[in-house]
């Protein structure tokens, strides 16, 4: 009998040729003029989701936003649990100007490598598990219940998945959960992603003058703002880097000594990254934390921008009226959103000097942190199909940003998983986006083990 | 017989015509599209001033520059002192588009206002001492000779004037100079900036990371060059509002208490423009200094532009890999544009951490500060021409701005003074350019004054 791993080898050309397919669609979920492209690869996504024998359906709940793909193989029984998976179809703009250096919407393939856009973000998630399910239910079905759900806008709001999620309780219902998105490691070493850090963002403008003034005129007299949101943003950090708003630390959980020891595995990963991306003349940030620590498990103050007076070429001798920066926090577990924006705002209001006025605008929270239970069967059966599909074993990580639709999907189960199949050097967002071919392949395999062997874990 | 001031009142309103003929010229030095414009106000002028019998000629140095009217009246004799009166007759831009009510070459009486460019910033004062000189000539030849300078790039280099004076000391040789740009106290309060500060320019720039990256994937382990630049410049300043520079304020002088009673007459006038100009909620600066001193006779460390980061609409999490500021510094007597250029540096490039590199851009020194003898028969002469015309005692004042052309003048002769007609409310540069017509008019009675007595003082 063959096996769904031997079907997705016999297969393997064939299935890299959907991809591609599927990869000609222009589904740009940020541009309206590409609506009708995303429309295109939701209806190719259902037929080829029909055609491997799931249930598909197309579902638009917003106006005027992008469907989300839902698709559902019961075969296992009422009795079976079911997984979902989540993945999202829709892509980043992309044309040649940008720097790419082929038609990024036309796949090429150069040293083993598959050069397009959405090729690394994301619809290698898309597809490796769609052909992961094909592979097994014309093999071997699996012993649990599969719903699909594939958003079309990722990349612009996420509107529809939200909705859907609250309003159809019914439809997302699991009993686990994988959000397959995203990277690994390096390309020879699978690796989970068991925390994110939540985030909230706020901007502080400063008023001094009424306008823009003559800094001959009245310099020495007027508290400038540009001078003052330096003065305010310079005690946003003690000399180690750690922010000094009070009460910012509050219920931050110190690390365990065996959380640190697994998190201590990618170090020298980690630091050869930091040289390769960062690059900065010095590593910076909390002394008693590694890298990894600090990324993953330590909150931030990030200023993300800062503007005031004249800033184009030349020299023109203002004293600004205004200024303002922008401003991130990025939160770990415990980190209330709303009480960290209130305590981090409230603070900068205290550090303004009398000779400027404060207003914080367009303040938001993303998204809470979230760290996964790493003895889920979600997580374990992930760690194992990695091991398998990759013949290494499986590292486990914190990651530093933020995906809001697994603290969305962790409402549905809190046995969820993320799981990424594609690589650091895939430029996601960039021009000459790109995944390594084998390890599309090493994904569908991961896929198959995955939902063959969770209902086991 | 007919006085001087009488001719100029009985030809009050062919006088204010003229004004209005020269304002309809768009002289324009800053748009090459206007350069004809700005040779035709040169011709103008020129045949006005031979109209009223002067020698005059265009003078054209550097290649594509604007040229300068040079005119000469020598009938006091060869015996007699020379009085060189510097003023410019070229403009800054106007469009309607720019919030103007009229149309700005088209000058327009209003409520005893003539609207239109240029009518306050300059030329005001290149008609008011053309048209004194007339009145002078057709009833009472003074007792010196005159050289008229009307420059035709003030607002754009001045290149023209600057290499003139340096290559023909002959035609500029004077015995008593004028700088007749600017403005008085108040309407009806004459006064003399007999000190202007020096001015120092640069730009910071700091690198971090060799690229803006992701703040969640990295945030933690860069130092923000964002934040980088706001903790140097928030160790600029002390909290009472002093340069921390080490030896920024070495050689500056102590204010006399004499001059400091002579500054603190202008007190009320000052406190009331900052709130009508500024109008901050709070005063700031130095507190052993009142606004008047602080603007004029105490240095200034200023952030003319700080940006790092996404600065636009909207919220990007970028952890910039780039930051800068634009900084100035006013310098007053006794410091050395070069010298604290360095200070000033080099203090920035200590107090950078390791973490970033530093590079300082486009450094210049625009001008030393200058401090003008108020005992000269120059500065004597104005004080007497405006008590004459404004029927009021003459204010003396430091101002906080630089005027290149003063400290080049100052070359010819340290008998020289600054004197300006107009007011502040004249929206110099701004949209509604305007000048009192009486200040027009009392200008010419004050520089037939001036030219009168000036041999005498």
């Amino acid at each position: 009998m063959t096996t769904p791993y031997e079907f997705a080898q016999a297969n393997a050309e064939r299935f890299l040729s959907e991809y591609k397919d599927l990869i000609r669609i222009p589904s740009i979920s940020t541009d309206p003029a590409f609506a009708g492209d995303v429309r295109k690869a939701a209806d190719w996504l259902a037929t080829m989701l029909r055609g491997i024998g799931l249930d598909a359906e197309l579902i638009n709940m917003p106006e005027g936003r992008h469907p989300l793909v839902f698709a559902q193989w019961n075969g296992a029984g009422d009795a079976a649990p079911t997984v979902l998976v989540y993945c999202h179809y829709d892509v980043q703009p992309a044309v040649v100007a940008d720097g790419w250096h082929t038609d990024p919407f036309e796949p090429t393939e150069k040293e083993g490598k598959l050069y397009a856009r959405g090729a690394t973000d994301s619809k290698i998630h898309v597809m490796a598990w769609s052909k992961a399910v094909e592979s097994l239910l014309q093999t071997n079905p699996p012993a649990v219940n599969i719903k699909l759900l594939f958003e079309g806008e990722e990349e612009s709001g996420g509107e529809t998945v939200d909705a859907f999620v609250d309003q159809h309780p019914d439809k997302v219902a699991a009993d686990v959960v994988v959000i397959s998105d995203g990277t690994i490691r390096a390309p020879d070493q699978p690796s989970i992603t068991y925390g994110l850090r939540g985030i909230i963002t706020f901007e502080v403008h400063l008023d001094g003058p009424q306008r823009d003034l003559h800094s001959g005129h009245w310099g020495g007299t007027v508290h400038n703002p540009a001078q003052v949101i330096a003065e305010i943003v310079a005690q946003l950090h003690d000399e180690s880097g750690l922010v000094t708003v009070p009460g910012f630390y509050d219920n931050v959980n110190m690390l365990e000594d065996d959380e640190r020891e697994i998190l201590a595995a990618s170090d020298a990963i980690i630091a050869q990254e930091w040289d390769d991306v960062a690059n900065a003349s010095a590593h910076w940030g909390e002394p008693d934390y590694s890298l990894h620590e600090r990324i993953g498990a330590r909150p931030t103050l990030e200023i993300n921008g800062i503007s005031g007076g004249y800033t184009g070429d030349g020299f023109k001798t203002v004293l600004p009226g205004h200024a303002f920066a922008k401003i991130s926090c990025r939160l770990v577990p415990n980190q209330d959103p709303e009480r960290i924006l209130q305590i981090v705002t409230d603070h900068i209001q205290e550090l303004a000097p009398p000779t400027v006025t404060v207003d914080i605008r367009n303040a938001s929270f993303g998204a809470p942190a979230i760290v996964l239970d790493r003895e889920s069967s979600a997580v374990k059966s992930a760690s194992a199909a990695y091991a398998y599909a990759w013949g290494k074993e499986t590292m486990f990580g914190r990651a530093g940003g933020s995906v809001p639709i697994t603290f969305k999907m962790a409402k549905v189960t809190d046995n969820i998983t993320l799981m990424g199949f594609t690589y650091k050097g895939g430029s996601a967002h960039g021009p000459n986006e790109n995944v390594i071919i084998d390890m599309f392949h090493k994904g569908i395999a991961a896929a198959i083990h995955f939902l063959s062997h969770v209902d086991q874990n």
